[in-house]
């Protein structure tokens, strides 16, 4: 029956709730996340800017701002760390706040994370030195522009889930990540799977659903 | 050291051999597949055809083929079936050779895998009367066409991983699968990663990578 | 002969006066509507701004402004309210604009006309709780971004024409809504036909000519 | 409850079932065709061809083939007519099998339709001459490739809501038919909306439920 | 020998100099006009602004500007109008800045040149109403954006050569112009020759060669 | 009146019926030829085939075939051949069936018509060796393929109208011509002006109605 | 003077003359080779096939065929072998046809040429077992399909001038070669340059002039 | 063994170092060149600004901008120029930017450069006038917008390697140097290959690989 078709909120249970802060007032936010404090809720909003999170913390004294990610976090109630390790590794530091936005969201959604940045393939010894670090994640979130290859170089290497993030990090024909996004898809290396140019959002909710499985 | 960079194949020991049929001949496939039977190592030949079905199995009797996957699987050696479970969810009578390329490498790899097909939205009851076996699913492939649009609401539905293969099942302006690739990587909901058009292979080597874990 | 060319503008006597208002300055859109005025006409202004509200709004005090729509609406002469009625889904907040935009044309074109927004697949049990109101509609217009999944499942559901319209919103590969727009247009359900990006316009036009029939 | 979300089929008793005979064998396609026969359903097969009809007749003596238009039809049961037209309008000769499609499909959904073709805006004069007849449908198709302006001159010149469908005939840069389409999509004038590229069926369905309203 | 590979300018003896002002500061381009002036040549500085034609008034007095078209014309020495002349066509009011600079272009080549706008293809008869104007030009120069069907209903209506400007005029899925170029070269109608977007200087040098021999 | 709206092909009394043969039967545009020759008129079929060749001789004897252009002319009644003169310049062999195409078009619509061709720019002397033959011509045409570079140089050489022709010559990213087509309408000489991939007949139809003023 | 545009063939005396022979008939280009061997010149023949060879081979003995680089050389008289060497890197077994055009062109050239395959990311211990070799060449050409990362991951090993060659290898949204060519043109590292998709011989030409300064 | 993956730095021993400042703060970028400063190496820093200077300098009082070519080169240690040349031609003055990128980045790596500006091809005879100057260089660089045809017309003319830069420069249909780039691939010359849109830098990187051969 139609039980079945029962609310997405309701089956995330005990999940933060997030809310995207593009094309939202400061007070819109404010408003939702007053709400689930209320409630006791954790928050994460994404996409937000200074402007958001001052009026944020005013209502919310516990909101943390990571200003390059552009995201708010508000926890509210504590939560168990996992065990298993999602790892983030990105190509430059041009990427950095896509990583930042992939970190806090699998923080507060619970995960044991870790960054290992600066390791693009233009200078390869660079990713061989984190290997063991890199060798110990359940999951794998490979950030990377331009040509997007470290995807691939690190799906040759480990024998884990990749999700690869693209980046609109480049110039000239790099038509604002979808260069990256496609050569992505294209990867010659198995397990890799890909999100959208920027996504560091959805490449940590698919991450923390995998690591906490 | 450099020990870090060992084989990739060393790395999935126990792992049948891959063989990417198209653009190969049928001699040629034969020939690594016979090495791999004296090894005794599983082996699935993706891309394949009905020549080099008939070639392959002189050399190798056990060999199974799958005309409408176009996939030849032989196995040598026996596996352990995991106890959890991979669901392949199609939309179409037209998705099929792909379900059936995805189906036959989640099954070679050892897992537990159950088909749900022709669920399209455009009649979504079917989809509803489904909902019971996939949320039994650790791990959900969604094969769609057109616009796509079944990964969106089964990820709605299912708070699983989904990796979502875009076909080019579609006329008029589908572009030969773009249009729906793209249209599942703008997924409004969250938990969607997505491989390339019509890679069957590629959504149940990452989905058996996770379901293993 | 020739009478057979008539004037469109004449065909549509009775109909209200539509200008678009971007890139036209404020007073020449206030000459057009004070000529209007004085003709005793309906005028509608769309793509219009706050300056060129102040404006107008000197010269005819009853236009009246819909700031999110973005759309001057001045009703000089009472008209008769269809029984029939427009229906405008929405899947987001984003969407908004747009929505208005078909809104306010719907309603000085004489219909009747309601918005159901909100109820994008994400969570699709939002939809469902709204289809008791949307079966009572005559025509349908159907508000998306992202994949524009929501047009399919709407038309898989009812057995109304539906006239799907792509917005803008999105991001990463969104394509400024292009691929909203293909998504739709390779609807895996019949009765779906589309209009260009962000084009409430032109929907509520269609909409309307059909809710008139 | 659930009893909302009820079968689309079901939605459409008595219509006919629409099979889609691309990808399919003449034997699939046969079985459909003898169950709904035996059901006393009308059946439009389309996407047919030659050695599907021959096998199709032999089971359903009845069908009638539309080679040009490549569609199947088996009426076994008699329908009435609607009282008010559908006119399809068509630019060119090489527009013909879209239109075939297209009046075939409003024919078996019940509707009087009417076709005027060779009437493409490089020689308009042959258009006026059809003005008195195209005014008196209540709904119009627009098919045409090329630039597709027709769709645009006939907008201009009635005001009855037009379906217009892109061809994929052209030369050059026209791209299979997506220049056609995206122009179209950019029309001028009010009141076109628009199917995928040589969507006859798509376009005939939509106008169908337009035409009986 | 080399004889034959003159300089380009002096091939355009009695010409005007034209300055393409795009990405030159005001000063570099007075220069420019200055030491032409000297030498009694015409000059026309085309994609210019109102701070470069105040600057270059001040060295030229005779400069006239037009803001629309974005044209600053220097004329120097007089020259001999055309008796036959060029037609410039556009559909509507956004179009006009492209119109003003092939205006511009036309007349200080010497050209007998005529302005027809506001006769898009969405009122049709306003274009009828002018077709004795536009049968009396030796050259016609077509502007529009949209879908650009005007340059084909008039080339099915004279026997000229047709140079058609798509404007970047648009919105949704106009990309820019290049939807409204593609259309133009996909016209169905002969004796249409397309320039790039926006580009009515390239098509008034065009008309102008033609219309002088 | 209606008067103005005249037909095309009366416009054109005492030019050839042109046939546009690609998806006509041999059939078909034999009647059509047939019907002209009965009427004394002068007939080219474009696009044609051997097999149409064959068909048409049969009932008009006097056809004649150029299967590289896959032209069939028919001259049924003499014509006067202007004095002025169209060049076809083009770059390399490759280019050979579009520069036939608009030879045969100019010379059955009366024009004094020359081919200069394989003076491609990569050996560009070729080119300088035939300036003074270029410069003779009142309107030229100018074929090329690859990048298309051939458009601009003799731009830059000759002041005369240019009409170019992209080709869907060229391998790797050239698109079918797309490449060709767009770099000829950048091109950084002026004069130039373009029309569709592989339409040697457009151009020819242009230089025609431009040599003949 | 002129004499500074001198032949383009004269400039490349000693060097073969090369026959691009896709689109010649085998009787043309055997022509060709046979003027060119009178001459005593050796001939490089690019994208032939089985019949052209048999014909070429009947008129020049010495012609010897590379079925898989589709390559017919003719060496008519000796050359002076480079004593550096261009290395030629190739990802995987796809790639051989342009790994094949490449070698062929570099040896007629009169260059030392090695070839280096299958040392694709997806495995990168066999790149690295073959640094010493790839290192001691003076210019490389790495030849790869799918997302291109071959092209980086080896321009940031070595410091030697690569020219990187896309092929057309790949399925799903590779688009017949694009996604790889703009990835290399993305290339995160410094040091290469890009020839057009599958252009071995284009690579080989311009290593060649490395090679030899 | 692991020796083979050395430093990329390290390689480059007395090569400068290259910052791209693009999206790094003038904090960061002063740090970088006052660290190399101390270890007395050269420094580049590309994509830079006023601002950026106005930082640096105060730390590194040897540091000298380009404003044009917004580079800002600091020579801690002199170096021995090359003997041979890099030319680097350009078309036309909006090209510049690119040209000086090019030239500070040849300077530094210690090459004997040289500028050849505004020979762009609509007025050939100015290429011409420099052909002994462009012949005395060992590689070039060609710098060009719009269709990009001055590679081809170099490539035509001499026999050394060139690196072809598409830039940005364009209006219209350019697609932001997109159409540029793609001529470029499509060069009818050998002997060009291609870096990305302006990318002074890279063409210089390459051209100085070879240069120093
Ligand atoms: N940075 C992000 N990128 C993509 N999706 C996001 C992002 N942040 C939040 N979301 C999604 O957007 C939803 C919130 O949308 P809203 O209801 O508009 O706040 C969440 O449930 C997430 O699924
Ligand atoms: N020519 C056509 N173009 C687009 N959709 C079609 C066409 N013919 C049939 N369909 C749709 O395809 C469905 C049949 O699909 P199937 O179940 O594969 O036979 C029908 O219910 C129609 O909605
Ligand atoms: N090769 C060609 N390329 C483009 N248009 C052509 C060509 N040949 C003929 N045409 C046009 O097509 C029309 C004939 O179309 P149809 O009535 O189908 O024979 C002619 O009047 C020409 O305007
Ligand atoms: N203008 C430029 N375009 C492309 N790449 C550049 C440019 N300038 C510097 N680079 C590269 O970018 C690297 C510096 O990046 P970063 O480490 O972020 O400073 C250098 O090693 C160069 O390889
Ligand atoms: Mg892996
Ligand atoms: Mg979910
Ligand atoms: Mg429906
Ligand atoms: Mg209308
Ligand atoms: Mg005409
Ligand atoms: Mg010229
Ligand atoms: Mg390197
Ligand atoms: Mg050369």
């Amino acid at each position: 029956g139609f039980a079945k078709i029962d609310n997405h909120r309701e089956l995330r249970v005990g999940y933060p709730e997030v809310v995207y802060g593009e094309g939202k007032t400061s007070e819109q936010v404010t408003e939702i996340a007053t709400y689930m404090q209320a409630k006791g809720q954790n928050v994460l909003i994404t996409r937000s800017n200074d402007h958001m999170y001052e009026t944020v913390v005013k209502a919310c004294p516990k909101a943390r701002y990571n200003p390059l990610g552009r995201t708010i976090s508000i926890v509210n109630k504590a939560y168990q760390e996992t065990s298993s390790k999602i790892s983030i590794i990105a190509a430059g530091t041009s990427d950095l706040p896509v990583v930042e936005e992939a970190y806090e969201t699998a923080k507060i959604f619970g995960n044991k994370v870790e960054k290992i940045i600066d390791v693009g393939v233009a200078g390869i010894h660079r990713l061989f030195n984190q290997m063991d670090r890199i060798r110990e994640a359940k999951v794998l979130i490979v950030v990377a522009g331009m040509e997007g290859a470290l995807a691939s170089v690190v799906g040759g290497l480990v024998d884990k889930p990749i999700i690869a993030v693209p980046t609109s990090v480049g110039y000239g024909a790099n038509l604002g990540g979808v260069v990256t996004l496609l050569g992505m898809l294209n990867s010659c290396a198995s397990g890799v799977s890909v999100v959208n140019i920027d996504n560091g959002f959805g490449a940590a909710y698919n991450a923390s659903m995998i690591n906490r499985l």
